[in-house]
């Protein structure tokens, strides 16, 4: 059997997936990343799927590493396969591609893992068949990825840095050092704090269920984010006509009381109602799953 | 030689040209757009283009028309070659590309003008093997086009209509009926409007002179207009990872007096450097050479 192996690194856990060439997950595992892991990354990462090849042989799986897919947050530069730069994971510039090459000597893709997981929702998940799409997942940060015409737009290093664009000039501090950014307003780490200023308990699922009770309060924080949020995805939706928008992360677990609001709003900002706001279906496995999915075209 | 059309229908004038395979025009023609032509254009492009050729002939150019192009304002679906609405032209769901068809005998491409103006400034202007870019033309109205890894983003019939994006939810009143969309404070034509209103004389270019002269009444409409630009380009550029902003329009002759202070804000906005901001190359002509090289495409 042929197998590849995809890995997602995040900022908290290290997902990996073995495959087989019909998409059928084989292994999967799951692991803490080490705090601020640098260049080290490389060594989880081929740790990670050594430790997965030698389980799948010990289940008694016959099969071969033919390729693997990495997917990484923060710049990604996928032309030449490098990880520009990761705040949160503390590395810069590192060729990751060539690195993994280098040590398991398979073709080797490197991605974005917010595009990747665009490239599992639309070939196994929620934007299946759809032309065009904006993925968002909105968890401790936002970032998103684009599909227009079918492919997922790969642009620059900083595409689908949504989260530092700048909502409320005046708005909340950023960990990147500004305010008002998107992320600091409408992600789910922020909203949990916003709650938590008010004297509240809980995070940010305890704050939808006070939106749920009619808390004014809740109500009015979480208006603001998605306010927010529309002043950020409804000029991506007039530019690019990107019919079908697919809420991810944390947030998209309070359902309707996150979409129904966001596509009223998301309709009124464009001016017409051919949007459809919905959840991703692939939940937290969508970045590894995209990143075996990247280590199929690559072993093609 | 074989010979292609290309005509560009918009709000006052059809501009058309007559160009050989190597892109040479041969002929252009400009003439005004009869009001609210509705179906009725097809009779305008039919006697445009047959005009061009009897000149051509006349001028002793051996050829035959081998296809041509005809692109148009509002929504269109490229899909089935149909102008699907026009608020200006008042035409609504008119199949113009079989129309057209039918009359000329030779394949047709039909296109949305701002997409075939930006197909221009890829292959012949401003965005000339630039990847990845947003063409904002600001003339009476507003729409964008996109190019995403060097192909001109489709969409849907929605796309581009960054003109109806609510910016100044309490803004001036706008064509749709809606109140603060981009167009109704960002265009030239909504500048002309708002000069005026403060009893100045003259319109867009006569405001630009007097933010150039320190005019603090003109520099307060002219920053509003730039706000208003940066909210809608800002997150496109973001979730694109557009690197190149060409702006184009009657708007545009404006020069450093709108570009700089634009880019400025938009890098601000995004958070990162990595965003030129220019002038288009083509000027008016960019929808017309558009649909001459729609019309190669469909010939070949």
């Amino acid at each position: 059997m042929r197998l590849v192996a995809g890995v997602d690194v995040g900022g908290t856990r290290v997902k990996s997936m073995l495959c087989d060439f019909d998409g059928s997950v084989v292994l999967s595992h799951t692991a803490s990343t080490p705090e601020r892991p640098g260049d080290g990354i490389v060594d989880v990462i081929t740790d990670t799927v050594s430790a997965l090849l030698e389980l799948a042989r010990a289940d008694g799986v016959d099969g071969a590493l033919t390729a693997m897919g990495a997917v990484v947050p923060g710049l990604v530069d996928e032309a030449t396969g490098s990880a520009t730069w990761s705040a949160n994971l503390g590395w810069r510039d590192l060729p990751l591609r060539q690195r993994l090459q280098d040590r398991f000597d398979v073709p080797v893709a490197m991605g974005h893992d917010v595009r990747a997981g665009l490239l599992a929702e639309f070939h196994l998940g929620a934007a299946m068949g759809a032309p065009d799409a904006l993925f968002v997942p909105l968890g401790t940060g936002i970032a998103s990825a684009l599909l227009a015409s079918g492919r997922v737009v790969a642009g620059s290093e900083w595409t689908g840095e949504i989260g530092h664009v700048i909502v409320e000039p005046d708005g909340p501090l950023c960990g990147c050092g500004r305010h008002g950014c998107l992320e600091a307003v409408a992600s789910a780490a922020a909203l949990g704090r916003a709650w938590r200023e008010l004297g509240r308990d809980g995070d940010a699922e305890i704050l939808s269920r006070a939106v749920d009770a009619g808390d004014p309060e809740a109500i009015r924080i979480w208006q603001g984010a998605i306010d927010a949020l529309v002043r950020v995805i409804g000029p991506v939706c007039a530019a690019a006509g990107t019919r079908l928008v697919l809420i991810g992360g944390g947030l998209a677990l309070s359902g309707a009381t996150l979409l129904d609001p966001l596509r009223d709003r998301l309709v009124h900002a464009i001016g017409h109602e051919r949007v459809t706001v919905t959840q991703a279906a692939l939940g937290d496995r969508a970045g590894a799953l995209g990143a075996t999915l990247l280590a199929m075209e690559a072993a093609t």
